[in-house]
């Protein structure tokens, strides 16, 4: 496995692969890799589409909002270097903030209406940054397939959205959500968590696996759907809840009634200091 | 000479174009083409960097304002193809609306900084339109050069901020301002002027030529310059001045004194309903 610090090298490596007509499969990454990751790396090594798989490994200032944890999130590239490389990574890309920002960096990429709502809501500039940052790193890598967890749902919306509006000529690709044996879905956050915490954080899988029973079972009210989120969530003591809500899917629209085909049921709380957020895309039958 | 409407089809033939190792130059245009664009598609047609040469024909919505000349702006596709042909062109891609738009539509690009200034400031989200649709033609082109005419000095400027801020791997190369005989800068909208207003626009390039003359015989004050030219300019009866301004060059910043390097001399004024701009880049001597 290779490391790439700078742009132009990683270029340079890339421009090799392709003139040996090798098609590249990138898994952007925020690092501290978790198996969520390590499903991506996986899919992308498994993939008939894919000779080379890449992936990048930067914390992205610009998706941070000023009071939230740029400055804590975990880092441990030892760790994430031995996880891509038994994941079958052939290329790592670690560039510093200078490299992917330097002085003058004046241009963003905005995607609006899915951005208006969850977490574009909760975190204003945060799919701004999401955004500029994936189009960066396609511009870098040009990869033929890129690989998302739907664990971040609207991201995975936004960057389609984006894809489609903008011409990309890359294929996105969505992995389920990896969770853990009770359910929590696996985040790098997780690491902020107490132990009582922990525990507590089931809540969201909990909630919204309740949730889809009552679909399952005939409810069809958004807002109904909605309340009892809430309600559960704000069941425990140690959850602050920041949204729970019933969209549509792909467009995101908060629904009143329920009809056939995909929702989202989607929510997001704190436990401690750790955002998280977890979601499901549950069928509606006719 | 191939034409193609469709991105898919456009993409189909590049991909072909690149399989064999060729490189591409792109000219983007909004058609009506003059001889100031016929200059652009002969030097990607001389390149020794390029193998085929792609134009794109599209007056794009997004970059005009509700109170602009998107409805009027000259059209005549058989022309143009002659005149694409006769250049050197190998492929004339000329999308609908509806194709580079489709419903739906929610992402742009935006570059801060240098738009809040000259065209910036007088057409308030013109860049923002600018800089949407070449970043959409550069993914579906995906050119190794393309190639602007410094007559839009402040589009050059954008593209080169949006290039390097999202690492779009193309070589923006700029050609000179082409003139008429008497100095007008070629222009798509000179169609527009009366033949009175076609005489009295000639005082764009003649104040501009003036106020390089001060530059040259030792004016370091920008202001001075600044109000030299507003004054030339507003002496002509049939001109109603936008704006004329002395920056700092690449970065566009007003200049109260001028220091050794580049500076650009940029004007715009209507004439009856055709809105013209011009510039000069002056080197100031130490």
């Amino acid at each position: 496995m290779e490391l790439f610090e700078r742009i132009a090298a990683m270029r340079a490596y890339l421009a090799e692969a392709r003139a040996r007509g090798e098609r590249i499969g990138f898994v952007p990454t925020m690092g501290f890799l978790h198996k969520g990751h390590l499903a991506l790396i996986r899919s992308a090594r498994e993939d008939d589409e894919v000779d080379r798989v890449v992936v990048s490994i930067f914390v992205n200032p610009l998706q941070f909002g000023p009071r939230e944890d740029y400055r804590d999130y975990p880092r441990n590239l030892e760790r994430d270097k031995k996880l891509c490389l038994s994941g079958g990574t052939d290329a790592l890309f670690v560039p510093a903030v200078e490299e992917m920002y330097p002085e003058g960096f004046a241009t963003h990429v905005e995607v609006t209406g899915v951005t208006d709502i969850l977490c574009g809501r909760s975190r204003p500039g945060h799919f701004r940054g999401v955004a500029t940052v994936v189009a960066k790193l396609f511009n870098i890598v040009q990869p033929d397939s890129a690989y998302f967890g739907i664990k971040d749902a609207q991201q995975v919306v936004v960057i389609r959205r984006m894809v489609e509006d903008l011409d990309f000529p890359v294929k996105i690709k969505v992995h389920p959500t990896v969770r853990e044996e009770d359910g929590l879905a696996v985040s790098s956050r997780n690491i902020y968590l107490s132990a009582e915490e922990r525990r507590a954080a089931t809540v969201l899988y909990r909630s919204l696996k309740r949730a889809e029973e009552l679909v399952v079972q005939g409810e069809r009210n958004g807002l109904r759907l909605k309340r009892f989120l809430e309600d559960a969530i704000g069941a425990e003591p140690l959850a602050r809840l920041d949204y729970a809500e019933v969209v549509s899917w792909p467009d995101l629209k908060p629904l009143n009634e329920l009809r056939p085909g995909q929702v989202l049921l989607a929510v997001a709380a704190y436990f401690g200091r750790a955002r998280l957020i977890d979601n499901l895309l549950v069928e509606v039958k006719a």
